[in-house]
């Protein structure tokens, strides 16, 4: 009755037309645990840190019930450090550095504690390992998800085709969709990508909101207009962590569940934006996670009796 | 009880990835009058074109309940004519050629006929020509809606400043709301813009969607996926006359309303995007709107049995 995550714990450098952070805890499995943990618990936390990261980072993620049996810690390396600036309109950024440290000899081993979840959610890593962790599973989880990035389609794109006929859901932004299907049309690339393994298909298009797809299906989630975007790090694994969270929570891996889980996603993805790093996603209650997810509600809410 | 539309009526050359036509029946006005004649009738034209504007044309209007005695035809010069070429992602497009023609002389009269109008339609033009409207109605209608572009945000700002003060609605895109407001937020433009006289902002991204803000409210309309986009010329336009068109069918100016009314004019753009030109406008039945409208529907319905 529990759910896997898979990816990094790292520190970021962040400097946005607001402001800047030398140095502030990050990386997918982090921000995927914060967002998830508010709605299931355990959480098994697969990663990599090195001797720097942080002990009351990693006891406050024990607090919100996330086991870190399935993190290793390095002792003579430094965690994973990334470092990136974004433009004025926040939609694109630069990388500037790109420390793996840890991340190079990252080779998970499930934790035999961890056998017997029902949910995995595989953050944006190498293929092979992604793979690497679904092979270690005896029993095979009811739902794996996926996050990627166009990084791997350039370098690893046959690892990445193997391992996506191995799961459920794929996440990729529009430009990353377009890529792995060579199409321009959304729709033309969600059939062509749905035919290679994943039966559904969630397109995250940032401030323009979200598609998730399913055979004949299309569902949009829009993104809350918000007055600031102080940093957008995060947001996508954000995203992913209340996706993942409410269908772990609900056990429901209907269509019609998963658009439920899709809002709460990008519910969640609009705190984490609100402050540098996951500052805001620590903060949050239930009920501002609730009153959210009503502005979701009231955003898209219209009269049916039309013609 | 009627509408007045006022705007271009051209012949358009477009060039799309998908082909080529030389020679088709464009302009605002156009297309803001087949959106809406599917809602209500009559549709009082304003409008100018030269001797070469064809007759056919002119009598299908006709039949569709647009009225012309507001349409000046110009015996020795030739219609507005404007070229394009989209890009690959169709969110795009070069302008090849602009001529004015008889456009260099429009100086609309409204006939008595029109005196009366209880809805207002201002297609993209040249601010002072959209004032002048304004002023010639001896009743102020019910409800202006305004549309206009960043080319006369360059070159006539003051005119444009000028007649927001007396619309109602204002329809421009994303990149027209920062450049109008000088701030990149769109809550914060949307702020921003109603404070120079509109009550509603429309914010139309395309194939991202559409926004409506009122006060402190916002409502957000998808745009639909679609497996192809044809040719975009005049979705906007028609987006514009299918949500004038619901309105000036239901006469309800609320907040309620105008959010059907996007969806309603949502629904006609997507039709419109489907063929060159006007098309498959010209093709399109009740019935059709109908089932499109509930894929809108389909499209963002979500179960609200949240958390």
């Amino acid at each position: 009755m529990s759910l896997i995550t898979v990816g990094t714990m790292a520190f970021d450098a962040i400097e946005t037309p607001f402001g800047k952070v030398d140095k502030i805890i990050g990386g997918s499995a982090t921000y995927v645990a914060l967002a998830a943990s508010n709605f299931v618990t355990p959480i098994q936390q697969i990663s990599i840190v090195g001797y720097d990261f942080p002990k009351e980072e990693m006891d406050d993620l024990k607090k919100r019930g996330v086991e870190l049996d399935g993190v290793e810690i390095v002792a003579d390396k430094k965690s994973f450090f990334w470092s990136g600036k974004y433009h004025l309109d926040m939609n694109s950024r630069d990388t500037l550095i790109t420390d793996l440290n840890v991340l190079a000899d990252f080779n998970p081993i499930v934790p035999d504690s961890y056998q017997g979840a029902e949910f995995l959610m595989l953050g944006n890593l190498d293929p092979k390992i992604q793979l690497s962790v679904i092979n270690q599973l005896k029993t095979r989880p009811k739902l794996i998800v996926l996050d990627t990035m166009n990084f791997w389609m350039d370098i690893a794109l046959d690892g990445l085709k193997e391992v996506l006929k191995k799961v459920d859901v794929l996440l990729v932004n529009d430009g990353e969709a377009r890529q792995l299907s060579g199409e321009v049309s959304l729709v033309k690339a969600a059939k062509k990508i749905m035919g290679m393994g994943p039966k559904f298909l969630i397109i995250k298009k940032g401030e323009h909101g979200a598609l998730l797809f399913h055979e004949n299906h299309v569902f949009f989630a829009p993104a809350l207009p918000l007055e600031e975007v102080f940093d957008p790090t995060g947001a996508g694994d954000t995203f992913a962590g209340g996706f993942i969270g409410h269908i772990a929570k609900t056990k429901d891996i209907s269509f019609e569940n998963m658009k439920t889980a899709i809002i709460v996603g990008s519910a969640l993805a609009s705190f984490c934006v609100e402050k540098f790093g996951p500052n805001k996603l620590k903060e949050i209650t239930k009920s501002d996670i609730a009153s959210r997810i009503d502005e979701f509600v009231q955003l898209v809410n219209f009269d049916i009796d039309l013609v």
